[in-house]
C-alpha cells in the first residue's frame, strides 16, 4: 500500500512529506494506522545529526496513538479495530530481561530495532522509487501508517482521544514512571526536579500523586514557574537568581527542626544537562537520597562527583521510559488519564497537521511548546 | 589515670608509644580496657598526612575490642566487665537519621567526632606536659584505656576472641554488610569483587553467605588469589593477565545460553581507585546492575561515566561501615564469628605488642599483611 509520511532524508535537513510505499504486516508484525503523534527531543536529536547512531532516510517519531489494521501471522493480542500505543520499548515477556521481574528493558528486538529494521531485518518502508527508508525507534510514527512488531504495541481503551494519549508513549510515562518505578517515592517524600519541560511537569504530577510533602522546581527559565506549579509543584528555584549554590540551597530549604542535615528524599534530572545531573545527585539527603537520571546528556558527556557523596549514602540511578512495562503498563496510565487522576491536555500546546510538522519543531526549539502533536 | 598509646605527634612521622593522661568517663560516657586493635589504612591516611582533616597529636585506632572499665552519669546500657566494640559510626537510636530506617549514619555526635573531641567539645586525653591530645573517629583505640560516647559502643558476647573480633569494628562489618545490607544480594546472584584484600575477602564471604552463585574475585596482585578461593571466589581474573578491557571480559563471562547481555548482577569496589569503581559500574548488568562503592578514593578524586549506564538500569551506590547499625548489627556478626557462620582468623596475618605498632603499618605497605593486630 502508500501511506503519507514525513521522511528525514538527510541529517540536518526538514522532513519531507511525501507519499510512500508500505509493505504489509509479516509474521509476528501489525499494522496501525496512526492518528497523532506527538514530536519529541529525540525525533530531532536524529534528524539534527547529533545522534552519531542516526540512520537516513528515516520515517521518525515515537510518541504516537492509532488503530489497528492488520495482522500479521501468528499474531494472537491484537486484532483489527484495537486501539493502540507504540512502544519505543517493546515487552516481549519471554527474554531474560522481560523475565528478570527487575527491569522494563526488554531485549528480544534490540539489536535490529537499533539497525532501523523489523525482527526479520528488511524495512518494510521505502520510497516511491524503492530506495528503502529505515524505521526509527521500532515506531515510525510521523506516517500514517506503520508496521510494528506485535511486541511493540500497547492495546488501550477505545474511548481515550489519540491527540492526548499519544503523549503516554513517551513524555508522561517516563516522567510518571521515573516517581513511581525507578524511584520508589513514598508519601511524605521531598523531591526536587530539575527542568520544567513536559518530562519535569510529568515527574512533578507523578510526585503528587506518589504523596510527596514538598516538590521543589528548578529551572532557569522563570516562565515555567506557573505550568509547574498547576501540576503540583510546591517551591520554586531559579539557579540563575540565587545566591550560592543551587545544591546548597536545596540543603537549606529541607532542614528541619528535627533534621538539621538537610537535602531532598530524591532528585530528577529532566535537563540532559551533566552539570545539572552532578548537583541534583548532590542535593539529596545524606543517608538516603536518591537521584534519577532522565535526562539524555549530548553524545560523548560525562557524569562526575567526589565517590564520598555515594560511600555516604546517595543512590545514583537513570530510568528509560520511566522504567515502565509498555505492554502492561502504558494501558493502566491511560486509564488514570480518563479517570481525571493524572493530566495530559495542558501540556498539549499546539496541534498540527502532517504538512506542517517542521513548524512543530521550530516550536519546540524556540521553547515555546510543551509539546506539540500532529494529528492525521 | 594514666594509660600507654602510640601517639601520632605529627603527620607523617611514626607513632611514639608513651604514658598520656586519660581523664575518666563523663556523663554520658564509657571507660573502657581496650585489649587488641587492628591496624588499618584508614588509620594510615592519617597518620602520613594524607587526610586533609587529620589533626594532630592524636591517639589513632578504630578497630578496637576491649572491656568496660567504668561508666559515666546516665548510662543504662552498660556496666563495668562488659565486653565490647567501639563503633567510629555510632547508633544514637533518637537522631532523624537513627529514625528513618533508612540508613546507619548516625548524625548525634558528627560535628564533634569529626574534630576530634568528645561531644562536650573537650579531649580526655592530654601528654604528661598536659597538652591535649585529639580522639580518633570517636575510638582511639591505640592506647590501652580510651573513653567513648556510649552510643558509640556494641555490647557483645564474652567468650568471643578480643584479638579477632576486634576486626569486626571495622572491615568484617563493612565487607559483609556491603553485601547484606547494601546491596541486599540475593541467592543465586553473579558478583564481582574488585580488590582482594582485607575489604574484598569479606565481601566474598558476604556473598558466600547470601548464596551468591559466580562470585568473580579481581585484583593486579595474582597472590591474593589462593585466599580469596578459600573464603568463596569461584572465578579469578588479573586484570594485566587478560585481553582486552576487564569490563569486557568480565561481561562474556556472565553471559548465558539464556541470558546473551551479560554482566554481573551486583559488583563491589574494595580498591579505592575510581578508574576501578568505574569499571565496576560497568561490568554490572543492563537494567538492574548494582555497583557499590566501598573503597575509600584519595582527597580530590572523582569517579565518572557516560548517564547512559544509569539510564540504561544501573545503579551507584557506596557503603560506610556496610551500613550497619553498630550497637544493633554488630552483635549479630560477632555470634555468626562465633558459630562458624564466618570466618575471621586466616584474615589476621600477625599479632603484635603496642610497642611493634609502627612494623604492623610496614606490614600494611609491603601487602604481607591482610590485617595485624596489636593486643594489650
Ligand atoms: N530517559 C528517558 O526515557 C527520556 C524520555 C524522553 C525524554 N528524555 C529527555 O528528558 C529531557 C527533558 O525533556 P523535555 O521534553 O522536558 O525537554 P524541554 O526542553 O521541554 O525541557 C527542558 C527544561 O530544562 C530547563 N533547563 C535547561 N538547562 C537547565 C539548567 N541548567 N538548570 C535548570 N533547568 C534547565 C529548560 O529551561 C527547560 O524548561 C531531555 O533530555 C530528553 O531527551 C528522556
Ligand atoms: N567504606 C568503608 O566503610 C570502608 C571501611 C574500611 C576500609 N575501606 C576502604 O576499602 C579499601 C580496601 O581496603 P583493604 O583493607 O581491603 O585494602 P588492601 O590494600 O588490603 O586491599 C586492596 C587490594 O586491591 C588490589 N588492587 C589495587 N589496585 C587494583 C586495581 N587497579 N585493580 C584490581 N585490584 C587492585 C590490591 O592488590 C589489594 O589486594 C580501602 O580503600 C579502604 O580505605 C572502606
Ligand atoms: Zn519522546
Ligand atoms: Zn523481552
Ligand atoms: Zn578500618
Ligand atoms: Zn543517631
Amino acid at each position: 500500500m502508500k501511506t503519507r509520511a514525513a521522511v528525514a532524508l538527510e541529517a540536518g535537513k526538514p522532513l519531507e512529506i511525501m507519499e510512500v510505499n508500505l509493505e504489509g504486516p509479516k509474521a509476528g508484525e501489525v499494522l496501525v494506522e496512526i492518528k497523532a503523534t506527538g514530536i519529541c527531543h529525540t525525533d530531532e536529536f536524529t534528524r539534527s545529526g547529533a545522534d552519531p547512531e542516526g540512520l537516513f532516510p528515516a520515517i521518525l517519531g515515537h510518541e504516537g496513538a492509532g488503530v489497528v489494521v492488520e495482522v500479521g501471522e501468528g499474531v494472537t493480542s491484537l486484532k483489527p479495530g484495537d486501539h493502540v500505543i507504540p512502544l519505543y520499548t517493546p515487552e516481549c515477556r519471554e527474554c531474560a530481561s522481560c523475565l528478570s521481574g527487575k527491569t522494563n528493558l526488554c531485549t528480544r528486538i534490540r539489536a535490529t530495532q537499533g539497525q532501523g529494521v523489523m525482527p526479520d531485518g528488511t524495512t518494510r518502508f521505502s520510497m516511491l522509487d524503492g530506495t528503502p527508508i529505515h524505521h526509527y525507534m521500532g515506531c515510525s510514527t510521523f506516517a500514517n501508517h506503520t508496521v510494528l512488531p506485535e511486541i511493540s504495541l500497547a492495546k488501550v481503551r477505545e474511548d481515550a482521544p489519540f491527540d492526548k494519549i499519544c503523549y503516554i508513549g513517551c513524555g508522561v510515562t517516563t516522567g510518571i514512571g521515573a516517581v513511581i518505578n525507578t524511584a520508589g517515592v513514598e508519601i511524605g517524600s521531598t523531591a526536587a526536579v530539575f527542568g520544567l519541560g513536559g518530562i519535569g511537569l510529568n515527574v512533578i504530577q507523578g510526585l503528587r500523586m506518589a504523596g510527596a510533602d514538598k516538590i521543589i522546581g528548578v529551572d532557569i527559565n522563570p516562565e515555567k514557574k506557573a505550568m509547574a506549579e498547576r501540576f503540583g509543584m510546591t517551591h520554586f528555584v531559579n539557579p540563575k537568581e540565587i545566591e550560592g549554590s543551587v545544591v546548597a540551597h536545596i540543603v537549606e530549604m529541607t532542614k528541619t527542626e528535627f533534621d538539621q542535615t538537610g537535602g531532598v528524599d530524591y532528585s530528577f534530572d529532566a535537563t540532559g544537562n551533566v552539570q545539572v545531573m552532578r548537583d541534583a545527585l548532590e542535593c539529596t539527603h545524606r543517608g538516603w537520597g536518591q537521584s534519577i537520571i532522565i535526562g539524555v546528556a549530548p553524545a560523548g558527556a560525562e557524569i562526575s562527583t567526589r565517590p564520598f557523596q555515594l560511600v555516604t549514602g546517595r543512590v545514583w540511578k537513570g530510568t528509560a521510559f520511566g522504567g515502565a512495562k509498555g505492554r502492561t503498563d502504558v494501558p493502566k496510565i491511560v486509564d488514570w488519564y480518563m479517570d481525571g487522576k493524572i493530566e495530559i491536555d495542558p501540556m498539549i500546546t499546539h496541534t498540527l497537521s502532517l504538512d506542517e510538522i517542521n513548524h512543530g519543531f521550530d516550536l519546540m526549539h524556540e521553547g515555546k511548546s510543551i509539546r506539540a502533536v500532529v494529528t492525521f
